[in-house]
């Protein structure tokens, strides 16, 4: 498995093997060590308040947790030998590698479509600090997180 | 609208008008100042991790968030007179009201039901911080959160 | 080395050989699995605001690390066995294990003496995340905080 | 009271009227809405681990809150009429101002000198939510913070 052939096969496993990322929407749109990336476009089920139509506060904690998840992940298996990288890939599957995640709402969570970014901020053996951001189609800046995950 | 009604009014908006909390299948089950609760029922399309079955900790995120407004929400209206009530509540409703949260999971998200609880531990005139916690059906304590809410 | 003679060589450590702690005036006054706690007199060289007379936000902080750091570490000391117990103590000491922390300001923290505590919340092989919180004498909860730790 | 003596009065008032900042040694270095900055020199006393010399994380932490709240005073006074600017600034005293900060332990704080900045990312009409970071003299980055204060 090549390092390219590794990377379509985590994107298809995100985009198409998580139920909760597909019942949201979630679609990875950019997978290398450097630049990670989820969209989502609106839709009235994520919406918390239906009176100011802004997205649920669960819908911004899950994608920045997905996207910081996502970029500690890669990291992790970045520069493992073919052999072992799917291995790894399953047994460090994000979800129960989240520690802990701060998330900061900093406007409403409104606009038509909505980009996920993470980055690596601190890089341990075994432990990752991951910071997320949430923009909205206009560059508004949605929320913004720290997340502690196992790798 | 007396008290009881106004819960009853609250509760409904909740587990009814709220199209994301409806989408994950939150039910509003306690709500009084002292004791504010929300159970879920495990549903394969929560999932995040298909290969240990266990919830998206986006899921865990949206209900601690969301126990959390409503105890920030409960503590805010409580003792309104009647005729403000609803404005207020309608002015507070909680997805605006959150600042930011803090979540750590302290384990799997695994279980056939759910029961978030949330306390109110900070009452300031502007800002409630509260503390949330998600344990499954047997008891065990997923995970822990602190939130920060406007009211 | 008995388990008493390392309570007690650990008390002393962190009461006369970390220099901050010195520095500050932290106590530990109690040191058990199940019980931890510092105490900390008042005194003006600790405060942020002479205005208002209270607590400098760092010094809350500072001692809810400690004591946070402290249960982890008793946590992850505990049950070993003698000839183990020192050397693994050197390994862990608290300040490099600190992986990440929440402080929530409750109160002003006014008061003649403080008592911080804290409890291990996660116990996993790797990772402590312990809840901390600090009172004054007369028992008002001034903070709280979460932190998870190396141990 | 021009902007500009209300700045040397700030500055004064952190480096010579803040008891606690004074014991740990803190700088304000510079105070302008878009760059605030602490400095730290060494000193062994904010050791809090002997054996690898190493800063306390209680000092991490302060230095952290400290840039922060400063950053959200400067903004939350930044425009005010000159007669009203001293009134807030004392009615706004940084230590009371902060709800909740979250820090992030990268590396071990060693270090001859430190430089703590901070930038807000949420300008609120009573809440700013600012980003802050310590930096040690090879701009190895040591740690990071996000803290909700109220200005």
């Amino acid at each position: 498995m090549t390092s390219q052939e590794l990377r379509a096969f985590v994107i298809d496993f995100f985009n198409n093997k998580m139920p909760f990322n597909q019942l949201l929407g979630f679609t990875v749109s950019h997978l290398h060590s450097e630049h990670v990336e989820i969209t989502l476009v609106w839709d009235d089920k994520l919406m918390g308040n239906p009176v100011h139509k802004i997205l649920h506060g669960g819908v911004t904690a899950a994608i920045l947790d997905t996207v910081g998840s996502l970029a500690a992940l890669i990291y992790g298996i970045n520069g493992l030998t073919d052999e072992n990288a799917v291995k790894a890939f399953y047994q460090q599957l994000p979800d129960g590698g989240t520690l802990d995640m701060r998330v900061d709402y900093l406007r409403p969570g409104k606009g038509d479509e909505f980009v996920a970014t993470a980055q690596v901020i601190r890089r341990g053996n075994k432990i990752a600090v991951c910071r997320m951001d949430l923009h909205n189609h206009n560059q508004l800046h949605i929320a913004t997180g720290t997340g502690t995950y196992v790798i």
